[in-house]
């Protein structure tokens, strides 16, 4: 299983951007968005139906609204523990059952932990979605939780670490970055969780936490496929809808980062880096914590500035002046609090890490000062709708952008309305946004140097 | 009141020798040691006296096991607001009153609030110590809290965070040091609190706080001064002793630091500065998390390396070479978790601040490469000892060593001992301390530069 930062937002976007692209050629955007439906269950379970009747198959997701960011102090990793819990055995399934099942009649599944959410699909036939559901059902009470059963999987996560973040020097600066950056709000500690913590996450922990966060209240079912929403209903009343009700969970309120007036530098040098590369972080409001329009501005500054081979930071680095190997920007939007923009670049032959890093400040102040052209916002604007084919084709990513989306406070309507609002942004809130980066006064830069090496 | 990182152990040790030196001159040191009494009341509370009878003076000292690395997430600087309520109003006294009835007599108070502790005090003749101990023992449970005395002394703590903090721009570096520094402990967030978080603070808070944390169980009242124990006991036990047990309190057992494989900076450009500093922070064991030795070890080479104007630091930078104004090194060993070790220097006339920074690390590697001499170890054990005549004159410095270092878990024993683990440190335990410091892979520098300037 794996564990993601977030989904990104940029994929988000195009896929959101594709509801209403196919809706306007077909029954308008209002049709389409009214298509998709959501209920309460009496448990408080919500249920999302979203209709894709291109191909006899449906997405089923359950996703919680617990993540690393809602753990305790010193609990660090037990929502993404709880994540490989639950492919454990269940009161009424041994272990292996539910997998077994999806693969038997060609299906998929896999599970993620994010700072904000846990989540877990399956993608069936639609004549199986009852059977998932009951699994899925099944398991978010019934887990057969043991001093042995934690004691294997803590083993299994503890090596997870090891080669995801332990062996890998990108991995182990990026966790002191986030720590660096967040001061005060738990976004600091990795989603994994540190070594010496996941090391002491037992068995009464898993517990505590199941029983807090693994209810119905807690949890949202999006299904996207080939079905229709009566049917849906029908099947989740018989399935999540005799689960009962859990105790309400406060609302998700954490600690807040206070001013920041320091710039920051994080330095890693490790043997095993052999191209030298930076990061430069900022820590702007997310889709959920900002102004109207705000995040839109940041997520078009970025495909600008950095988004991929069309944009500044590429062309200029990359392309023309031939000094950077690799360099971009990105935006993480989708957060349920304040969240990063940050770019990144290394040198190619001998050119120096700080000569990328200035190289990238000037797009940055290139932006700051003149903004951008109507001509390149409308053709940022258009590689979003662009993505419609690769949406097409992804069903799993609708549904996903509708749980990651929902899971962190947003509402149906505001992904709906998520095209229309890129597409009103203006050249001066872009410019606007470039101007707040590079004013900031507090800043996190990381660098990642080959060992002995100084910063050149 | 004033809060304060914690009482320098530099003064602790001069204090605690004087015990001894004192009672090796009159009956032996075990005999001096001995008349330090312990005992614990029936309702938890621990009492220390410390006899001292040069003067017709008595220090009452109530010690709370609770500090600002106690409080939860989000609600920093409660224990520090807790200290200021305090001194409002009780059921049996109207606000003042206590403090008045203190300067009446010609005493002195005061209080502090730690990442470990909070203590209250008073000085005065010994025939008005049952008077501060009934006044200390009804507040410490008839406080009238109330919406209107809690948003009155917020904003006089607010307006102690702008003076203290805001308005000064090492204050502020301080605070993203230490943020910077501490990635997972609560040493992170500041004593005062962050101001976001102090704004919120509210009666529910105070109450909740109070109930759990101002209870004799919780407490250590020290008494040193011209009393004999027989009568502390008796007031103890006619005053604090009426007050019931409170709910026992777990293990202080706080989130732990990460492994840490970065360097990292934190630059504050600030035009108030006139003069640029820095400071280098280390990430060691306290006193409480210290192997036998250890602390000790990490205690002289501060005093060696940058203890004062005999240290090498001083010697070279400022006398010597004269490019420093000001240089030094501190180790904060009174801790209940690990701590910091530290060396600072800020240059003088046109030196810049990266050769002080040289030249401090250049001291720090020669003890590393060639150690300490016999005779500069032993000159800087004596330091300590010659601290005597200012130790005779505080007796309630003396009060503070015992409160501050049982508050954080150390014995009397350990306490009694100090003087002779600082004697019996040897020169390779100082080279190896400087050898760790000196390979750690993990550092916090901090730069504080007036506005626009670069590092030079």
């Amino acid at each position: 299983m794996k564990y993601s930062a977030s989904v990104l937002r940029t994929i988000a976007i195009a896929l959101i951007v594709t509801v209403v692209a196919l809706g306007q050629g077909r029954a308008g955007p209002d049709t389409e968005a009214a298509r998709v439906a959501s209920f309460i269950l009496g448990n408080g379970l919500q249920v999302v139906v979203i209709p894709d009747h291109r191909a006899p198959v449906v997405t089923h997701m359950l996703w919680y609204r617990v993540g690393s960011a809602d753990e305790e102090p010193g609990k660090s990793g037990i929502a993404h523990f709880f994540e490989h819990l639950m492919f454990k055995s269940t009161k009424n399934h041994p272990q292996g059952e539910f997998s077994a099942a999806v693969a038997e009649i060609g299906g998929q599944e896999n599970a993620f932990t994010s700072f904000d959410y846990t989540a877990y699909y399956q993608q069936v036939a639609p004549s199986a979605l009852k059977s998932m559901m009951e699994f899925e059902a099944d398991r978010m009470r019934n887990l057969v939780l043991t001093d042995e059963v934690v004691a294997t999987e803590r083993d299994v996560i503890i090596e997870e670490r090891v080669s995801r973040v332990e062996n890998d020097p990108g991995g182990l600066l990026g966790e002191e970055i986030n720590a660096t950056l967040y001061q005060n709000h738990p976004y600091r500690t990795p989603v994994i969780g540190w070594m010496h913590e996941i090391r002491k996450l037992n068995l009464a922990d898993a517990v505590a936490f199941y029983n807090r966060y693994y209810v119905p209240n807690n949890a949202i079912l999006v299904v996207a496929g080939d079905v229709d929403q009566q049917t849906v209903k029908t099947l989740a009343e018989e399935t999540y809808g005799r689960i009962p009700r859990g105790t309400d969970l406060p609302p998700r309120i954490r600690p807040a980062e206070p001013r920041q007036d320091t710039m920051r530098t994080v330095t890693l040098r490790d043997e095993r880096v052999t191209q030298p590369v930076f990061r430069k972080l900022w820590l702007v409001p997310s889709y959920t914590s900002a102004k109207p329009g705000e995040a839109e501005a940041f997520d078009l500054l970025a495909e600008i500035l950095g988004g991929g081979a069309r944009s500044r930071i590429y062309q200029k680095l990359v392309v023309d002046d031939r000094i950077a190997a690799s360099a971009g920007a990105w935006y993480q939007g989708t957060a349920l609090d304040d969240t990063t923009f940050g770019v990144w670049g290394s040198p190619v032959d001998d050119n120096s890490l700080s000569a990328v890093e200035a190289a990238v400040t000037a797009e940055i102040a290139r932006i700051a000062e003149n903004g951008v052209t109507e001509d390149e916002m409308e053709k940022a604007k258009n590689r979003f709708l662009k993505s419609v084919i690769f949406a097409r084709d992804s069903q799993s990513g609708m549904a996903r952008i509708y749980g990651s989306s929902l899971s962190v406070g947003e509402t149906i309507d505001s992904i709906e309305k998520w095209p229309g609002e890129i597409k009103a942004v203006t050249s001066a809130q872009i410019r606007a946004a470039a101007v707040r980066i590079l004013g900031s006064k507090g800043t996190v830069t990381g660098y990642l140097l080959p060992n002995g090496d100084d910063i050149k």
